[in-house]
């Protein structure tokens, strides 16, 4: 299957550009598809375009056990954040059929859309909208770079954008979601090498996003004395380095990725920049001890913060976290994560949910580098097999 | 006169957005031509469309004395850059009628064009292009924001841009050029208040530009631990504050006003910065040395500085300024700028050229906030003609 994937939506960078709604996100739904009939599993649609295929009937017998994760990526992403959960979802299905298991209750393998949120903006769309999360209103309106809305996206990929919205039917068939995601992080590359090639997911760590701006005086840069300057790029490198130096000392993480500058010139002092936080930590209070600290830095240079996001923790469903643990071994590592996920939307919408993590040894992710060994992925395999087995049974 | 420029090309800033061969550069022309008409001047253009005035015939009685600066703006700039020495030239012509002068050389006001560069990015095309320093080619395919070239730009304006080019016959008739223009710093406010509302120019600055390309590695902002970070924002910032803090003990000025960050999310760490370092200063060993130092800070993040442009000291016509401030006094300051202007360009084309500036209280230039005291105008006014009546007697 790995080599199916590999050159779908590659990059001449060796990353993956594999945007929703686009002909790589179609030639992935179709491959899609093609495995999961050719497992004769029953492929169907809901009202947002996720595929999930099941392995018996969720109507007739209830709510099954779900894997799965997504295949689009961000723009020079990585082979394994979203297509490792599929792959390995499918995978499951054959080990399990290999083994002779019969599942009690319905299995099902799904692909989320639109995950990453490429090309429109939003995270994790395709879970999003069926949950109820956005509306449609909402999403259609988005528009991706070039003023293209995400309604017309979808009609120009032959979907009906009227069609979408909520989806709490296929939602009721979901008894479990496990969602297999390479880690993104280097957690377990730092423990015991021997039981720490899969974790369980606890939750999604609280995050948010804040702009701050910096007020400057627009002046000209060879006439201006360096003491009569009120300079928006000085307080912006202040800022930037507060930002780090607080996440670090409170123990969470902080990013500036994204700066705006007045007027840009190269031979203009900046009158004004805008510099967006994003920051993140297991520990709600101390991301927001190290927001208050960027705050008060910015304060310093006359500058201001303000709130443009915020998620409280995201809790996975404890008592299936719990019995994922059982069920891999008290040795398995219990571990959050600061990045969002389909599953996080799921288990905000009341879905019970928890998250397998596969050993990332770099913990580079969302970049062509991004890597999981072989050895690793398939005691992934062999994790979330066992998983299906006993939830199923 | 300062009552009819006001209103023309006013932004709801306050300042003033007057680009080259748009409708405000037009009437801008225009007002200058019928204000050379008012007095009978000969106004005609060269082969860029500067507009030069002249009283008397330079063809006829040889090369003559020429005042005046530029009409146009930066983006929200101010009121007196440029327009106080077109507008003190026109000033000086009444002032030498109103004395009787009869001068034996021939006199003009010239409006250079697009002396900013804010439309097209090269500052002085106008006296570039007649000196030969700016081909018509290089100029006529220069674009501005939304793609449009100089060459249509002058199309659309009703020029021919075949027309177009080095100008020998314009310069051989300018004997002296004396630009008056705005302080842009504060260098004249902080002397003795009775004798430094004029200044003669010596010098414009040497100066440069350098690109700053800082790496980083492309990670997840919310799952990547702080120590397994590259982020070239941080790199940025430390170079931010060391070419602040190299400017300041080398005595010289360094600006960093134009930043570009990849991937630019939010939520991505920064893998590539780049940046640009404008630095000038009165001592050119000491701008050297501070571009080093800021190159050393590069290479302290794994970075590379690399030359955009660099331009020695232009001196002005020793002799032309020695003279100008015989004529205006021992007492008169004697000032080196870090700006460039179309002076500049004339004296590095071998044309004996000189500078007055008129002190600045605030040194804010740029900025809809440039000011100059109306009892500073009108002794600019007065030494310029003084100026003029000694050079054309």
């Amino acid at each position: 299957m790995w080599a199916d994937l590999d050159p779908i939506g590659r990059a001449s960078s060796g990353g993956y550009r594999r945007f929703a709604w686009t002909a790589e996100d179609h030639t992935l739904r179709e491959w899609f598809a093609g495995e999961c009939a050719a497992r004769g599993l029953d492929m169907v649609e809901d009202r947002m375009g996720n595929q999930w295929a099941w392995w018996g009937d969720p109507d007739r017998d209830g709510p099954g056990v779900v894997v799965g994760s997504h295949l689009d990526s961000v723009p020079d992403g990585g082979a394994y954040d979203g297509p490792l959960g599929v792959v390995s979802g499918l995978a499951v299905v054959d080990a399990l059929r290999d083994n002779g298991f019969v599942p009690a209750r319905p299995v099902a393998v799904v692909n989320f859309g639109d995950e990453e949120g490429a090309r429109f903006g939003v995270a994790c769309a395709g879970s999003r909208v069926i949950t109820g999360a956005m509306t449609a209103e909402r999403v259609l309106g988005l528009t991706n770079a070039d003023g293209v809305t995400m309604a017309e996206a979808l009609r120009r990929a032959g979907r009906d954008p009227d069609t979408i919205g909520a989806d709490p039917e296929t939602l009721r068939r979901v008894g479990q979601f496990v969602e297999l995601h390479v880690e993104q992080g280097r957690a377990l590359a730092d423990l015991d090498q021997a039981t720490s090639a899969v974790a369980v997911g606890t939750d999604i760590w609280p995050h948010g996003r804040w702009r701050i701006d910096l007020p400057g005086t627009a002046d000209h840069a060879g006439t201006t004395a360096l003491p009569d300057r009120q300079d928006a790029m000085l307080s912006a490198a202040e800022v930037v380095l507060a930002a780090r130096s607080a996440a670090a000392s409170n123990g969470c993480v902080a990013t500036t990725g994204k700066i705006e500058v007045e007027p840009g010139g190269v031979n203009a002092i900046p009158s004004h920049v805008r510099l967006w936080l994003d920051a993140r930590g297991a520990d709600q209070n101390a991301v927001r001890a190290t927001v208050s600290a960027v705050a008060a830095a910015a304060a310093r240079c006359g500058g201001t913060l303000s709130e443009e996001s915020w998620t409280d923790t995201t809790r996975f469903d404890d008592d299936l976290s719990g019995r994922l643990r059982e069920i891999l071994g008290a040795h398995t590592p219990m571990l959050g994560t600061g990045a969002g996920h389909d599953a996080g939307v799921l288990a905000t919408a009341g879905v019970s949910t928890s998250m397998l993590f596969v050993r990332n040894p770099t913990g580079v992710s969302h970049s062509p580098a991004e890597f999981a060994e072989r050895d690793d992925c398939l005691r992934g395999v062999e994790a979330l097999t066992k998983v299906v087995q006993e939830l199923a049974s």
